[in-house]
């Protein structure tokens, strides 16, 4: 009967909680009204005046609905949901739409379905997409495989919203079976896109095929373009940004219409998290920008939840959910206060630490390495990737390099790169050259390896780098950081070799640790080494990159002839 | 292989048709965009340059995505959905959004399925609402009786989005189980509201109930107040419109955000329509108030399509169905073409005359009806339907009458009312007396009377009475006018009572032709009399109506004791 109660309440304004003499924004009129919300548990069930036994002085404060990562890869950020969550939540974000992507490449079915048993009971609202290209491309070897047969199943859960991002613009674009069936699956859903400065005629065929939101959007113009087609836009604030300021300005300036523009983060660091925001920040750039503080506050709530057909959050009024975060202003977006999903203030909300399933702490799975397998022989001149300093795109180039009977010996300022296949102990290895890393008398080693996640490692010696390997296999994946046989740092991810159930503040001092012992190897410090080597295996970044199947011209879409 | 031809279309440009030189209305930037637009089949595939064997020249003239009648009642216009969209069709109205409540009242689910299935294979776009409230009241005798279990089957139709507009407020605001039942087995789907006034907590508990829409708003304080409750705000341009410019100039003048605010028209006379327009007659009017031309036609399209949950109408962009019209201008609205479902223009499309389930042929079913029947036994006072001139209101006044036998005679502007059940023949009859009507030597009757669609009678007779309500029962329903044993003039209705498959100009002409007849009876010519009778048995208009089961108090929601 808990329906006719809420109606009931509603009717006789009988509430659990009053939060008292707020400024309430109102998405649907673009209103800040003085007033009390009333709720009868965790939903909204009257803006005015209201009073009960349990009240909540919000002390003129600005409360606003719940704000929403529309795109976020929750693996990234290396801790489990309900850490990540802890880091999030303070900064008013009540709702994200993730994207498990990372988890799939590695378990299949097995690590989406992780991913929402560990999402189930969070005060956190967590919603999902569904990743759609696993094996993000077909030139590497991946943990799994999913097609539109194994996505099925997933249709009925409440919290899977549609298709996740759609990298693979070329399959959808000239409309493979394989990729026509996803699409389909998700008729009528949220079809999340991925195409970064596709344009024209090949940004109508995108369209066409499904994709309806993207989030790589670099300058205003692609901005527009995209827009006009009936794109969502999403705004994205992550590690990764770029002239995002300058977008939001020509936005303000050229008035164009918000209705259809949200907010995300993609992939950001925890501790930059910590230290400017979430989508708090996005709508502080926002308003920074010229955008007016309402619009600011619908881009990150209202929208998102239109753009993704969720009705009952995004907005303070009676039938709607208590997601509410309570700012200081609307213009630095600064946090008085939370209320969760559970209807409480995030820090009177209880919540339970899940179980997660055996099956994904076990996901290292090599071929004994040996330092033949990481034999590298050479000829006259050899392909090598040069780093660019401070981005994450690289360069080929053409190298006489040193060379002991006839195999590759690391040397002045070239490093020894190998990605080993890590899931099905296939002894797949590919072996390459970098140059740029710069570690000297050691070795370094992930196994967080856009998009596929197989075990990348570079050093200057074998010993070292096999070392690595062991150091990885044994902890269930992680990062590391080898010098002289003894293993100087080392992060465990033992959650698919990308997460860890470990505290965010150990998991931040062991990530500073290892950037120490790396840079006393002689890393070079403009680029983070330990990222620059997750995504040297990633074969969409131009020009080029090492899979655990060679070395790949992503330019040319091939394999580099050696 | 159609997605993928379609696909391919786009990336290639290879168009099926191109519409050349038109002035483009995107709604998602707000701009107005010079370009083609090519189609391939039934979709837009790309708005730019473009050009194939089967151009067709916009002349400069503006292109909108096709309007959207968010909320009509078809049955009332009482023709076939084929005839009415000849009506609407050449106005722009390429989609309508359809509440079979009328039919639903006469003959319950099978009504519903016929409505269906006249639909079917029309040029217009035809969506519905399943109807919510049949019968509409308790205090009355209708065809059918509609609980959440008989909905259920419905809910798989691809055309059915979701609950019709929920008269009854008061079941909603309580949460009887038996409204709570159809308004979860809706639950995530558009909920039509109907609750003209209510404000404040009635106005929270109905909300948390469910209902997201409104159209019976009368003021703009009310349009705003529901606004803020995240309501979708129907405009609505019929017969009964009130007040609407006042509330478009507000809207206008306070910058009220318009992405929840739609056009619909409800009820509206075919002649109406035929002289000034359907939705795009709302969208002038909008303009004519001071709301900009661009976000009038996203009222009279986006908005709806969005409010309701439509993906792939509502715009002009890459992967929407071609439902498109071309205007003269955006201020007056003026038709040059309109592009429909099949992606051809109106003119050319072909459509089949829908073959209809005879059940809906068969609706009259009336008990024996005698002078006894009819006997109305008068005391000292009796109650009297006093009708205002040119409302629909009406007054309870006590009079003493003129009487022979102890059973009342009509005299002195006074007529006998009846109301006779006639879907299961069970005799139940309720018997009055109105003035107002003024019929003098005759009787005018209808089959059509809102919303139980019972057959009710007025007259000065009880001989032409029976005569009128035999005629009805022998065409299967309809309106008649008879004296002195006469038929002067019958509109049959044969389907449900409600509707003819007659040609329009027929309607239209017999139409004229009863209120020639009623006219020359003596009848109030401020009040079109024939209209009149068929909402003289609606329970829910004040002060007092007759149904079946006797005179109703509306203001008491009480029978009248007599």
């Amino acid at each position: 009967m808990r329906q006719q109660d809420l109606i009931r309440a509603a009717l006789e304004g009988k509430a659990t909680c009053v939060i008292k003499n707020a400024n309430v924004v109102n998405v649907f009129t673009n209103e800040i009204i003085h007033a009390d919300v009333a709720l009868y548990e965790d939903v909204i069930i009257g803006v005015g005046e209201f009073s009960c036994e349990n009240e909540i002085d919000a002390e003129g404060g600005y409360l606003a609905p719940g704000f929403i990562d529309a795109h976020v890869h929750i693996e990234s950020s290396m801790v489990i949901p309900a850490s990540f969550m802890k880091v999030i939540l303070p900064h008013g974000t009540t709702t994200i739409i993730a994207d498990p992507h990372e988890i799939a490449n590695v378990a299949g079915v097995a690590g989406v379905r992780a991913m929402y048993k560990m999402t189930d009971d969070l005060p956190l609202r967590v919603l999902f997409m569904m990743p759609s290209c696993v094996p993000a491309t077909p030139f590497e070897h991946s943990g799994a495989k999913l097609v539109a047969e194994d996505m099925e199943q997933f249709l009925r859960k409440s919290r899977i919203l549609g298709l996740g991002e759609v990298m693979d613009y070329v399959s959808a674009t000239s409309g493979t079976q394989e990729m026509l069936d996803k699409l389909r699956l998700f008729d009528g859903k949220p079809i999340d896109g991925h195409a970064p400065l596709i344009s024209g005629r090949t940004l109508n065929a995108y369209r066409v095929a499904g994709p309806s939101t993207d989030h790589e959007c670099s300058n205003f113009d692609e901005v527009k373009e995209k827009l006009r087609t009936g794109m969502r836009i999403l705004i994205r604030v992550g590690s990764a940004a770029k002239r995002i300021e300058d977008i939001l300005r020509r936005i303000a300036e050229e008035h164009l219409p918000t209705e259809n523009i949200l907010f995300c983060t993609d992939d950001k660091h925890i501790e930059t998290i910590r230290q400017e925001g979430h989508i708090n920040h996005n709508a502080r750039l926002a308003v920074a920008c010229g955008i007016p503080p309402i619009e600011a506050v619908k881009m990150a709530s209202y929208n998102a939840a239109r753009a993704y057909g969720l009705k009952n959050i995004g907005a303070i009024a009676p039938g709607y959910k208590a997601d509410m975060v309570l700012f200081e202003d609307l213009k630095d977006f600064r946090v008085k206060r939370v209320f969760t999903r559970f209807g409480k203030p995030y820090e009177e909300a209880e919540y339970h630490m899940p179980i997660l399933p055996p099956a994904v702490y076990d996901s290292v799975h090599v071929a004994p390495v040996t330092e033949g397998s990481l034999c590298l022989p050479v000829r006259e001149k050899m392909p090598v990737i040069e780093m660019v300093p401070e981005q994450l795109i690289t360069k080929l180039t053409w190298r006489s390099v040193k060379s002991e009977h006839g195999a590759f010996v690391p040397s002045d300022g070239l490093c020894k790169l190998a990605v080993v296949e890590r899931h099905h102990a296939t002894g797949s290895i590919g072996v390459g050259i970098v140059e740029g890393l710069n570690i000297k008398n050691g070795a370094i080693a992930s196994t967080v390896a856009h998009d596929s996640h197989n075990l990348v490692v570079a050093g200057d010696n074998d010993r070292d780098m096999l070392m690595a390997i062991e150091s990885l296999r044994e902890c269930g994946g992680g990062y590391c950081v080898v010098s002289r046989g003894i293993v100087l740092a080392r992060l465990p991810l033992p959650i698919a070799g990308l997460m860890t159930d470990a505290p965010v503040e150990d998991v931040l001092a062991r990530q500073q640790a290892l950037l120490d012992a790396a840079k006393s190897l002689g890393a070079d410090e403009r680029t983070d080494p330990l990222i620059a080597l997750s995504f040297l295996a990633l074969p969409v970044i131009p020009d080029v990159r090492l899979t655990d199947e060679g070395l790949f011209d992503v330019t040319k879409m091939e394999f580099v002839q050696q």
